[in-house]
């Protein structure tokens, strides 16, 4: 059984200033924090299952899986060996700044390297609200259609990595892959943009070396 | 181009009365609100689209397309020769009853038997706010996994209607039909689902007929 944790809404105004708190305090602690955010059902939990084993050697992790409700995205990360904690969202649909510093005090991760916040599953919300984390990643998945971008602008444009998942059913779905990417580029110029399949692993190790690269530039700079 | 109306967030804070009243009101006008929800890319302009020609015949029709950004899903509504207007919410990841208004006044419903309110895309806000309409409907695609309805039970609860979209990739997904019907109706045992493919058209008919019998129950009686 994974650890369920209530967290409180909170009672900051100044969201962006405890973010930037939230991330000197990382920093002091050598911790580096990913903010994933997407779609519910886009494939974020099975990506992070594909990404954990390619790092655990080397780095300690820890996850935060945010939800509404239930527990199983935290019991399924924990099935790869690493601490993960099921946060309850008390019916909100983002984190901010706070309520991931309630997770992480609960997480312990003073001796983390990294740890991985899985956002609730939202195109809206969650990109409104900076959580702390040193980046932000989000998902887009083939099913959910190329026109993303155009109609949920903030969230790829606030992110520095963009996983688009599921590439093994691209032929089943109308998706134009470089439409996509162009309406993302021409949000966001400096994203990173990575085509994954989560279920064959395509992807997955170039994804988890940038994780990896990004991890220790923080935690050694 | 079709007309894009900036909704203001209301100021009422009793949202349940103004749903009340603006119920009343379509009663008298004699028409019939649907509010549809889902993720986003479950596929809800793309079912509307081969919803409409089965009605349009018989019921006048207008949609309303909500989103943060852009106007192509009612572009794409209002080639099917129907009235479409597309809702900007301000960065807002719901409708509540006094924004669903402001959008009805725009279409001038007084003339219209059916009108349907595509919400924003997303599983958790848009459950919390009763919108003023007389149905509500949520899809769920099959891409988006069978674990939604533990994840997200309150839209699960609320909605009159699932259709469980994209079934015509069934057979490339881990997803257990009977297992989500089973948690479904676990949370909501009067709710009425419908497996369909919006592109095959597989299910579309039996669903229209539902919504044409819904409309005339309610502009009839």
């Amino acid at each position: 059984m994974v650890r369920i944790l209530e967290i409180k809404e909170s009672v900051f105004e100044d969201n962006n200033r405890q973010a930037g708190l939230l991330r000197e305090r990382l920093k002091k602690e050598k911790t580096f924090l990913l903010n994933l955010m997407s779609s519910p059902g886009s494939g974020k939990t099975t990506t992070l299952k594909e990404t954990i084993p390619y790092l655990k050697e080397e780095l300690k992790i820890g996850v935060m899986e945010a939800d509404i409700d239930s527990a199983i995205d935290a019991e399924t990360i924990a099935k790869t060996g690493i601490t993960a904690i099921q946060l309850h969202t008390g019916g909100m649909c983002h984190l901010d700044a706070d309520m991931t510093r309630q997770g992480l005090e609960a997480l312990e991760t003073k001796n983390l390297d990294l740890v991985i916040l899985e956002n609730v599953g939202n195109l809206v919300c969650p990109a409104e609200f900076d959580t702390g984390a040193v980046k932000n990643a989000m998902i887009l998945s083939v099913p959910e259609g190329d026109d993303k971008p155009l109609k949920y602008p903030l969230m790829f444009s606030i992110a520095d990595v963009l996983l688009i998942n599921k590439i093994d059913v691209l032929k089943y779905f109308d998706f134009d892959l470089e439409a996509v990417k162009e309406r993302v580029l021409n949000l966001n110029p400096h994203i990173k943009i990575m085509p994954i399949s989560a279920k064959t692993g395509e992807g997955i190790e170039e994804w988890a070396q940038w994780l990896r690269s990004e991890t220790k530039k923080w935690i050694e700079e």
